[in-house]
């Protein structure tokens, strides 16, 4: 098996780790942000413009591409690497998250999700089993156990329940890979996941179950979904305090360069969120300073790059005046250069995080970094200097 | 003035011709193919996409960057090359053709065309001397005269009464030119547009005004518009029989490969078009063997470039089956690898006229490039082969 991860450094005042993880697609530094290609394909951008800005590791979405274009049809035509030409990493999700968020009907039983499809309405049924062999048809390096994720706030009793299931599966999913390995597939690593929801209690019986099992990391379910910031980072401290030092620890769908700077401070390694694309796409981003809206009026001559403080390709060639034109205009190439910043802006802040951990610098790398953040220098509209 | 055309070659047994055009932003080797930039980006592609696929000049169209983000603000921020960041060569429109079929209400006279916007409704007048003006604002390579077309078919009165003002137009264009280098601008060049329908006198009687004109250059116009390519052809070895041969001409908006490859033949040395990218991003593009609907599901296990003839950087990196995927799924990545390959593959076109130009041997090219274009040949799907 390929998969293995190794802790490099913990940084001496915060619970900050620098790691690296082994794939059979290179390997991925950790901590690592993970651009999101939904349906293979992170919106508007190349592989070669996720490798320029940094990325090592990409997500996919199971649910998504399981129905289109059919995970068996990624499989011949070579898996979902070639299919998207990504030569680095890829995560998978289990299609659980997506099958309660983006299906118009389900039924969750023990067995699985049955559902139809948000495309063509279309039954399937997705359990544990299901999501680790479609998981190893796309050929992921990682590979995510199947979980219940109950919509928060929701009485004890339930999420009693979704842990008790999300318990279940995991043995399933893992047995299911056991059951592949056996006849010379499932390679991929697998991660299973904590749930509970802001339940301290809950999140502990999770992981005392999920503990016993030979999972190659783990991720954190459940959070971010409106609990708040605060309580959010408890659960992180929370979950992190007990989770393995010798295996990555992924916190779900967070990409918020504070939350980012936040999390890792309390232990966490790797991270995704489509945020950073979808809002670079409508025409925002994040800066080193603060949250630029680029499409306003008032950038229309400006003629400083998103941020002056940036290398990467969009900032070294273009505009904000040029890119508050495109997004005027409607042109597509504005959702482009604005997704390459965002891709390039997580992955440099995850990068230099990284740098200050091994240097053992990181709690002043993080109020160095949300001081510059909070400050809002360049984000006042600048008129053109003339030619 | 930077502009100056060096005829290299003419073909020994057809009219077909190979130049250079050189300009302040570097050499146009002619024939050549001129990517359109609409609003100052070539939909969905970056400068160095373009400049990989050989382009080394785009169009820019000046009725829509008149309006937004205005001529005066493209200045202000340092021309039109800067702020759309292509070091290439820049031609632009004069912005006649774009202000009688997108204005909702428009007014000709002498003094020009009074219009209102299609963005905003606002009102605004281009005549001869504003095309100069804006042009020259925008800071182009070469621009176009100032021009009134008909739409055909017309009465005969009305095409000459069009023939007239086209001729003082450009006369009055060329004045202003003048004026501008006075004050030290208006170094671009400027193409005088010939007009006069599909009717072979009145074609001759416009250029017999335009050729007393001190134009760099001489553009077809009023062609292609629905009179059919035998009639268009007709007009185009007319109006070559009698262009200067030291002035490059340029047929107006023509892109079709069979056109392109038989305008050549009569002399023709620049071309524009819209089509090829905008088919493109609607999934249909020009191969070496045909028309290919990629989009069709036929192609969803096609393991095959889209042309397995080509070496553009789509056809290098992904399969017809991910580019279905991609326009099935709506992402926008799909747009853009077909794009990429629709300027590559019109560029490579006029490329390899060139080179058979300078070979002598235009007529066998030709004719080798219209068997196998109706060849059909790698059209056909393939299913995958696996992995």
């Amino acid at each position: 098996m390929a998969f293995h991860f190794q802790l490099e450094s913990t940084d001496r005042t915060t619970a900050a780790r620098a790691g690296r993880i082994h794939t059979e697609h290179g390997e991925v530094l950790t901590p690592a942000f993970m651009p999101v290609g939904t349906a293979g394909s992170v919106k508007s951008l190349t592989p070669d413009e996720l490798a320029a800005a940094g990325a090592d590791i990409v997500l996919a979405n199971t649910y998504h591409l399981s129905l289109r274009p059919g995970a068996e049809t990624v499989r011949e035509l070579g898996g979902l690497h070639r299919f998207m030409g990504w030569r680095g990493a890829i995560l998978t999700d289990s299609g659980g998250f997506q099958v309660m968020s983006l299906s118009p009907l389900r039924k969750v039983g023990d067995r699985g999700v049955e559902f139809r499809s948000h495309l063509d309405g279309s039954k399937h049924l997705i359990g544990p089993e299901e999501a680790i062999g479609i998981q190893d048809a796309l050929g992921t390096d990682i590979a995510m156990s199947f979980d219940e994720l109950v919509e928060m706030p929701a009485p004890i009793e339930q999420v009693r329940e979704s842990v008790r299931r999300t318990l279940e599966w995991a043995r399933r999913g893992l047995a299911e890979r056991e059951r592949l390995r056996g006849e010379g597939r499932g390679a991929m690593a697998l991660f299973g996941i904590n749930q509970g929801g802001t339940d301290a209690g809950e999140r502990a019986r999770c992981f005392a179950g999920l503990s016993e099992m030979p999972f190659d990391g783990f991720s954190l379910g459940g959070l971010w979904v409106g609990e708040g910031r605060d309580l959010g980072l408890e659960m992180v401290e929370r979950d992190c305090g007990e989770f393995p030092a010798d295996r990555p620890r992924y916190l779900m769908g967070v990409g918020d360069p504070v939350d980012v700077v936040e999390a890792i401070a309390r232990g966490v390694d790797m991270f995704d969120c489509v945020l950073p694309t979808r809002n670079a796409r409508r025409g925002t981003v994040f800066i080193s300073t603060g949250r630029l809206v680029v499409k306003n009026a008032a950038y229309a001559r400006d003629p400083r790059p998103l941020d002056p403080a940036c290398d990467c390709y969009t900032c070294r060639r273009f505009s904000r005046a040029y890119l508050r034109h495109l997004f005027a205009s409607g042109e597509l190439l504005g959702m482009r250069l604005a997704s390459i910043h965002a891709v390039h802006q997580l992955v440099g802040l995850v990068r230099a995080a990284r740098a200050a951990v091994l240097e053992n610098r990181y709690a002043s790398f993080r109020s160095d970094f949300l001081t510059r953040y909070a400050s809002g220098e360049t984000l006042m509209p600048a008129a053109s200097s003339g030619n």
